[in-house]
């Protein structure tokens, strides 16, 4: 792997103008994801600025995600009908020209829907893969972790996922841990704002993954809008941990903080590297 | 349009005393509803002192809603399985006298949905049906909106409120909105209520609906449950938004405050025109 | 009934030990339960220091089953597609060892989740069985209540509870209400720190199902497992009260209280008998 620093690729500035653009636009998300977090990620999107709307059955799916701004699909709850609308929503996505992004909740010991993300992957790439380190290298062909946390440091997932955005699936691959580390195979991004309340609630990795839909479809390079979604979360954790008595509190506050949060802070007090 | 005004058939007092016999018989309100909001609709009907059930599979609905005080048909997700569930509870429901209710979330753009909500309105009436202008519009036979959200003005609806509870189908149409606009085709009843952190957190509306359904259980006339729904949910949202830091802690506040609301300060904040 | 009381077998100081054990270890436990409450749940766990993994397809639930350290089947919203993925996973875990535990909600008024409930408890028996008194009588054959929520005293469902414990199906019973009730069929153990507010928020008593899988899968006795369940939501529950103003912030307070009270709080603090 040599892939360059981000240092001449995405600047602070470029992240605020992100949020600044998804805001100004409210791209309207289209998610189909799993019914642990399908709430709290429609009020996640809601509160950064988009507008959220849940079609997941076969029969709308494919004809929605050509009226999408973005398309999300996270594999947390699938089951044989939402996976075919998954699969018809991704279809669709592509030939419109609408960006999707594949969580992978769960690949690697989970066979069923490991062949699901494979097939997404290989017929119709999405625009960013989001996942954590197990499940990024389970896509890679890896052996994948033991359950849907991650066991494999974020950096130990950075081949898979470098040879993953190589291979010309996804054009950027993001690996989710305490730091986060994005790719397109070429470039490289770092962000170090992780919280570890983020890991005591369910769903914020889900949400990562919308928020991803919903600034790729205002933002041109995937890369940045990938990077963009990652801090905007994440320095809304910082500001949320600060509110939080734990993770019941701390939850609430990150959706106060999403909606707070102002482009110059995101500049600010984002850490690339 | 002539409807008269609402001066004449809704008063404040009427308001406050649907709230306290809502309160005082606990109505068993069945929901088939979406897997967004499933469980923010549970805890409005408990907040507000009714007893919610989500019982939405084609086995069991049906039987249900012979025994169910109230029942919610929701069509935020709909599944094959849980439209045939939503198809046999209205029937029940019309069969045994159970008022039910019809949102219709994303008639219009969802054609797939479109045809189960016409299916449902045409063969069974509902009591209220609730939705934004533009599920409205779309029912009456108009275009409908891009998405989910309401893209027409409530007043811009009126017209094909009236129309449609003028047919014969549901005997209110609630007009969701800044104003809500609720009519029984003669009457007319304004709500001015609507606070904007309503649209920044999910499933408001689809809370709106099952709040219409515990209230048509223990109140005769579904003009009056209908705008006691509306009306009690709006002012505990106004006690919520003084509560609150954003998207999040206003989800939380309304909550307690639904809770809170008496029938007195029913009486005294609402905006009846 | 002449079940022994349990000042001879369960200790404060043995609910504080299996606390503390469940903190060490992290048990992975994977949920089969409703859309209502999948997030809810999921957020409960990850609160008190478990690993929820919500995999309810019947593609992949038996051979998640026999990987998880503990499996809840929760019959809040059953349909075909998951009651499948249920019998599955009950069986898996049973072969390979794993605790499982049943949430039989609604159990009694609605029949085809009765039967579901039986045949599971006829042949893969459960470690615990977890309801409310409607529920637990119609298990053992009683005409059960309703709705879902507890309408016969939970004392009354003791020699209920008794009898299905003793005639070999669950190694456990609990029956939840103000006291709560826990019986192997041999000894009886009770729990008064019961709170009002737990039943003005949804999904309490599936949180307490989930918990008990998690206390199951690091607590070799199966009635001390479901007691310290029991005893560290009840005193969560407790803390959570005293910081709440309503149902909405009493939930959030709740997943605060899970994370934060200690095993010294819980011994002192629980009230046995």
């Amino acid at each position: 792997v040599t892939a360059s620093t981000v240092q001449n690729v995405i600047e602070p500035s470029g992240l605020a103008e992100a949020l600044a653009a998804l805001r100004a636009r409210t791209p309207l998300v289209q998610c189909l994801t799993n019914i642990v977090v399908a709430g709290s990620t429609a009020n996640a999107l809601l509160a950064v600025g988009a507008s959220p709307a849940m079609v997941d059955n076969p029969e709308e799916a494919g004809d929605f995600s050509r009226v999408a701004d973005g398309v999300l699909v996270n594999l947390g709850t699938p089951y044989a009908v939402t996976a075919e609308a998954m699969e018809a929503a991704a279809l669709a996505a592509t030939a419109a020209g609408t960006p999707w992004v594949l969580d992978p909740v769960g690949a690697g010991p989970l066979r069923w829907r490991t062949s699901l993300a494979h097939r997404l992957l290989e017929q119709r790439p999405p625009v960013v893969v989001r996942g954590n380190a197990s499940e990024i290298m389970a896509l890679d062909g890896g052996a994948g972790g033991k359950g849907v946390d991650a066991s494999d440091s974020a950096d130990q997932a950075l081949d898979a996922a470098t040879d993953l955005a190589r291979r010309g699936g996804p054009t950027v691959v993001a690996v989710s841990g305490e730091v986060d580390h994005l790719t397109d195979g070429d470039r490289l991004v770092r962000v170090a704002n992780g919280h570890p309340l983020l890991t005591r609630m369910t769903g914020s990795g889900c949400a990562l993954g919308a928020l991803m839909a919903g600034f790729a479809a205002t933002c041109e390079d995937p890369l940045l809008a990938a990077t963009a979604a990652t801090a905007t979360l994440n320095v809304a954790a910082q500001h949320a941990a600060d509110a939080a008595h734990g993770p019941g509190s701390f939850a609430v506050a990150l959706l106060d903080s999403l909606a707070a949060v102002t482009p110059e802070q995101l500049a600010e007090q984002v850490r690339l590297s």
